[in-house]
């Protein structure tokens, strides 16, 4: 269900809400087919999430009651695809899909390690080519050296998850945050993509570079949209000291996002 | 189900989410029998919360499932008290209790209005005197004016719920942040109390004066406990004018919360 207080002022679910729905879903089918997180942490693996898209028509609305469908499309050695559909419980109205690369790591060394030497590769018998996800594959993120620093923020206990990194869906709800509720009253979210690059952690700064990249103006279907690239830095303290003025900043790229918004009409 | 990413570091469910979980639980209890947000959003009326308190011996860790139960203790001509029970839906374990008060408002004027002109009173049809809840009485949360400022954050769209103000478990998000993984590794959260003043909206800055506030030494049950006032305060832009440095910041309570740590032995 679209929980009340989960969302916006417009009474639509939040973007970041359906994400951690989405991931959800992909826990629990992965859980129940023995090659979830459960298992691999008794053998010193996990899954990582490495991109994840969502596309959507509409948003629920509050109380609405949705169901969020996953299956695998594809499983390689190091990496796998898993979709998502979005249908409302009821009508059946499709609301939107996604899509997310996995990769499997040993939690030891960090190391991606082979996904099909689980169960000798049981996760094989769960691949589903033919079903159709209606939405662009991952595309590429890119984001030039002209993108412009619009916001820095700090880390806090509540952002981290149980991994010890700051909660993938933060980044979502970070990005969103760049763009004010006068801005959300005319337009709506079509699509949101993120590249996961590295991990951040409590402390570390998080710094938001954007760039606006131009939509195809050619296509008529995309004349009323508008795109962003958000690029996400991490500032971490690499000296030991704690006073403020003696600190060393590094910045690393943490991820990579796009946002296509489209003008509400 | 305490969901694997609404958990802290520790495995353990985070307060903002259990208390989203019993606004929920109030929500629906109160729509079930006609006098929920759903009711009287169609006659210019709605719910206010004036005070919450959370006291927890334990949290749900990551998969565990869990009742919130939930009763009207009381309900008066403009406030009622709501309160709430967490246990564990395998064990039957509690986990915890909460408390409510909450007032009626009319929507256009924003004043109180009289909760038992609703359906000719029908909530005092559900009042239960009777039930235990096993917590000390919503406090009188006060701060000294010595408290000193801690952090100042600005608020974003996420922030702000379908009503169009900041969300109440936001104020306990950003109030917890206020102790890093380190605490929190030591400590763990016995009470949360919050009493809600005002309201505030994205484009506010928010600021947390915190103090000390001492835990009686004499108490031995309490020897291991410590006790923080924190105040939220708003800074509303009263000035049109969009340059930050001609803004006029006016400072304004927007509630005041009571956190009570006990070390982890």
């Amino acid at each position: 269900m679209a929980e009340p207080f989960h969302c916006d002022f417009a009474n639509q679910l939040f973007m970041g809400h359906l994400g951690n729905h989405m991931l959800n879903a992909a826990d629990f089918h992965s859980n129940d087919r023995g090659f979830g997180m459960n298992y691999l942490n008794t053998i010193g693996k996990t899954w990582v999430l490495s991109r994840l898209a969502i596309e959507t028509v509409e948003m629920p609305k509050s109380y609405t009651q949705f169901y969020i469908e996953t299956w695998v499309e594809s499983a390689m050695k190091y990496f796998t695809k898993r979709n998502f559909k979005i249908t409302d419980a009821q009508t059946g109205k499709i609301y939107g899909y996604g899509r997310s690369i996995w990769a499997m790591i040993d939690t030891e060394t960090r190391q991606p390690t082979n996904i099909l030497d689980i169960n000798d590769g049981d996760i094989l018998k769960y691949v589903d080519k033919e079903k159709e996800c209606q939405m662009a594959q991952n595309s590429r993120v890119g984001i030039s050296d002209a993108a412009r620093l619009a916001r820095v923020i700090d880390t806090h206990y509540n952002d981290v998850d149980m991994n010890g990194h700051i909660n993938s869906i933060k980044y979502i709800e970070h990005v969103l945050d760049l763009w004010d509720i006068e801005w959300y009253r005319k337009h709506q979210i079509r699509r949101f993509e993120v590249a996961y690059v590295a991990e951040s952690h409590q402390g570390d700064k998080l710094c938001f570079y954007t760039e606006s990249t131009a939509a195809d103006a050619a296509d008529n279907d995309k004349a009323n949209e508008q795109e962003y690239g958000v690029r996400i830095c991490k500032r971490e303290n690499t000296n030991s000291t704690e006073a403020d003025d003696e600190r060393q900043w590094e910045e690393t790229e943490v991820c990579r996002c796009k946002v296509t918004f489209a003008v509400i009409p």
